[in-house]
């Protein structure tokens, strides 16, 4: 599939491989938001520790995507919109995949056990938020469905907000209910990375809006 | 008075504009430090929870200005100096904003007295900051009086090597004298986000010297 | 020896400048990363505290070089390479810079003794990183041996990654054998900077090797 795909992109006009490319990269983050969430309802170490395994590998898919993104941007001198939203962009959209990693593979190597009331509901954020870049992220290519584009921005911006509350009455009951230290500094540190995982698809949308305030 | 800036605005030549909003801006960032400073000299913690809140009303007003100075730059084709400069000052001062106002609510959030000489330390020289930026921010338009702006950034700088040592002194005060390492988890997140906050004033000085050294 | 740079600079081409600070630049991040090896190979707090205050020099060196180079771009219509490509670049090398020091800071401070197996690894990377960030941005100016920048480009990547797999291996441990979490907190925080070192040193090859991909 990975050779069909760079098989089209070369009959493509050249600036429209970035289109292929940011796709593939939002099909990665929704899916990683969505593996995020099967490793926090799985209550087994050693299944959560495969479904950890498939996040990390398609982490390093993501990877490779973001690179061959910043490849084409050293290579073309046209762009479908401004090299350096196209930029922030893939930065913002890896980012996004990091953290999710970041978050799941802290979960089993802490020790933590996921049925936590502040774990679930950011996986259902993150979902959520991964879902929404995905939709904004395949209107780019025609601008033609702006509600489509716009409805995703107001979400994620909410599922943003969200999970900033969540974050802090997690944070309180933490320091309030956990006696151990050492308890808390774990789930302190995974709480903090879902929220910035909120954090970087606000920062994603937020080079969607400029660029369609640009183009549209 | 918001209606008649906007009203103004409309008057004013297109890239005079950034101006306007960078001198909202600024006086915002002012208005949060020294807010800032009332918080952790009140005792009581609801009145303490009241100026918390101005603060985070605060910070919505800045985010809405901020957001306005991103919308011009993607309408606008003449910029009064750099696109990039504009984004990267636009980000520093909401960078401001945002740590002083995390600031601010950690202290009732975790439940610390804010009668603390690391806490107090930070908070004057945040609020000198915040002036020290708003001086610097003001000169910008006619950029006549290169004195004030360049003593503006000789004194944020000197402010951010303060803080540096007061989080340095602070720290090892709270590892050898406070024997509950919740505590010290709570207090070391205070000042840590506090000194982000000169950080971020002298990005948003390294942003000005940039602009005075191309256009001065 | 300052002075006869910024005589010889005098009678450079205007673009030049850039290779002879980047050099220099280099040439700091080269002599930090083998004092930090140093720092944590000495077993004695005074004579570490020596070291570390060389390294403190070394750091404002450095801090003095790389706004010379904000100011030569402010300066200068004519770059070598992109404007933005500098302005990373020798944003991501001050930063490989300011966490070496903040990493041996942090060791006196919190009274740790480096003769830890995850501190010690983590030096040793570091300082292979700073040597291969060296060579790289010495083959700049010519490009003709593109050999030897890429090889410094694998190596640091890989370097981030023994890191990265060093931090969570030492963690791991840190959690299941240090009863005090006081301890817990210091030593993890140590290794965090140490990590972001690696982090910054790939930053810095990221952007070299988008500006051999434009220029080679």
């Amino acid at each position: 599939m990975k050779g069909f795909n760079a098989f089209v992109q070369l009959f493509l006009p050249k600036d429209k491989v970035f289109y292929s490319l940011f796709e593939e990269v939002a099909d990665s983050v929704a899916k990683m938001g969505s593996l995020l969430k099967e490793v926090v309802g799985e209550p087994d170490f050693d299944k959560r520790a495969a479904l950890i395994s498939q996040l990390e590998t398609q982490e390093h898919v993501n990877d490779d995507l973001t690179h061959r993104i910043f490849t084409e941007l050293g290579r073309n001198f046209i762009t479908p919109f401004d090299r350096e939203d196209i930029h922030y962009l893939a930065s913002s959209l890896d980012d996004i995949c990091d953290y999710i990693y970041a978050a799941a593979k802290k979960i089993n190597f802490y020790k933590v056990n996921p049925n936590d009331p502040g774990i679930q509901k950011m996986a259902d954020l993150i979902e959520q938020g991964s879902r929404q870049i995905r939709s904004a992220v395949k209107e780019l290519r025609n601008m033609r469905d702006m509600r489509t584009i716009t409805d995703a921005l107001v979400r994620v911006n909410s599922i943003e907000n969200q999970a900033d509350d969540i974050f802090d009455m997690s944070i309180e009951r933490l320091f309030e209910t956990e006696p151990d230290a050492k308890e808390v500094i774990k789930k302190r540190d995974i709480y903090q990375v879902m929220e910035i995982v909120t954090d970087k698809c606000e920062d994603a949308t937020n080079v969607i809006e400029s660029i369609i305030i640009k183009y549209a």
